[in-house]
């Protein structure tokens, strides 16, 4: 269906798009907090964010790669670090992986972190026929790598899921190689292409919206991925814009092919923007 | 210049070509031997092969991407399982990263196998501004990984070097990753484009070549890799030929790029077909 906000809103720049909209979507690591030892640490002003958009008259959704726990293991963190999130409210990976799996009954071997296995746990795993990769850390030794690499050699047909194609992301402690590296190497590897599972694919965002019932063009990712955050939003014709905080890089502001509706601080610059311009 | 060789020899089919030639280089993993615990072993015949050749008018030279050893050491080994062959007869990547490295003035972080450190020993590697990947094989550590990634994250120009690019080798007890898949790891979550010493680099090659004071056209590689063996020689205008030994795989004879030459069963019978149409 043609979309008359979103004729609106590609017409005016951010933040004048804030009138129109009826849901905002958040990515956690990099918007909320930074990961790192421990729970992390919230990002300042992230917290009181949040609170002011649950009060607010727009639907609000967390939308993360976060492959390393399960989510009711993360939800947990986040309100330890004084977050108010509910795990109904969350969308990652995982979840939508195992959908996929028992749809099309395929049997994984799985490289991921050792924290999210639980969620594959209703999943035969047995004899496997396909190989998905999450956020494995550590995990990604030269010897799990080269074991998922002789199962997908050993298959007719490889296929290969991978829970996101992120680059990488920031720790407390600096930068880290995230599963989108992996996928590559596997990639090349096994000369396929891997099918994603969580952002920027469009299925996982139009599940967000889905569950908000609402439109592209009414809706706004806010987050810190250049790449998977605010394009894999945009190409979805959702408006998406990038916080200076995370992964973000200065040169992600002359990115050749993705360019964010707006760039702001951190969260809180982006929801005192959206809540001005709806008169709050 | 133009080569009268290169014409004829297109024009004929292996092994016809055999009768102008010059010289042979020989791929040593797959083609001389296996690779795996403690010396690995030599490919049936493999060991006679070398010796018709050398005892031949043709000139020979071995032509490796390994990096698991200073040339001494596997030399040594080849030694031991009984190959007829001297350090300079082989050409490998690691000198030839440490001329480039010289002449440039660049100063390495090394992701290599702890087994070819020695071969760096006389490059300064205090204060990095440059990367160079090997055959790591363990040492691609999660962490070790991640530190190269922030080695060249930080660096105003990124340059990453990669001695070769292939995907996979085989060891006795089954297939193992190699560098290549590293090299796309590191230029995915860097964004930059490694610069490739070792095979398939035409400058490699050409190394080769030089040595031996021939044309390509006079000269034939034969290599279990079809890609980085025959299509890297055949891109210099080399003939190349395929053994189905080491990590070759039936569908290599339907590559949608690159057909070798000619396809033999192993070393013994390629230079059996070549010393036949010499008249030995």
């Amino acid at each position: 269906m043609r979309c008359e906000f979103h004729v609106a809103m590609a017409d005016r720049g951010w933040p004048d798009c804030a009138k129109s909209l009826k849901g905002v979507v958040l990515d956690l690591c990099g918007v909320l907090y930074d990961s790192g030892e421990g729970d992390g640490v919230a990002i300042p002003g992230s917290i009181e964010a949040v609170q002011r958009l649950k009060t607010s008259d727009l639907q609000l959704r967390f939308c993360t790669n976060e492959t390393q726990a399960t989510r009711e293991k993360f939800v947990a963190k986040l309100q330890r670090l004084g977050f108010d999130i509910s795990v109904s409210e969350v969308f990652s990976p995982s979840p939508a992986a195992v959908a996929v799996l028992k749809q099309r009954g395929l049997r994984p071997h799985l490289l991921v972190y050792d924290g999210v296995l639980p969620e594959f746990d209703s999943v035969d795993q047995t004899n496997p026929n396909c190989v998905v990769i999450g956020d494995a850390a550590e995990n990604f030794s030269y010897q799990n790598l080269n074991e998922a690499f002789r199962v997908l050699m050993g298959l007719e047909k490889p296929v290969l899921f991978s829970l996101g194609r992120g680059r990488y992301y920031k720790e407390t402690d600096g930068l880290k190689l995230d599963v989108g590296v992996y996928m590559k190497a596997l990639e090349y590897a096994c000369d396929l292409e891997a099918e994603v599972i969580g952002k920027p694919s469009p299925m996982f965002f139009q599940s967000v919206l889905s569950d908000m019932g609402l439109q592209p063009c009414e809706t706004l990712m806010i987050g810190d991925d250049l790449v998977n955050d605010v394009g894999g939003a945009q190409h979805c014709r959702m408006k998406g814009v990038q916080v200076r905080t995370g992964k973000y890089r200065p040169s992600d502001e002359r990115h050749p092919t993705v360019t964010a509706d707006g760039t702001v601080d951190n969260l809180a610059q982006a929801v005192d923007m959206i809540l001005a311009q709806r008169g709050h």
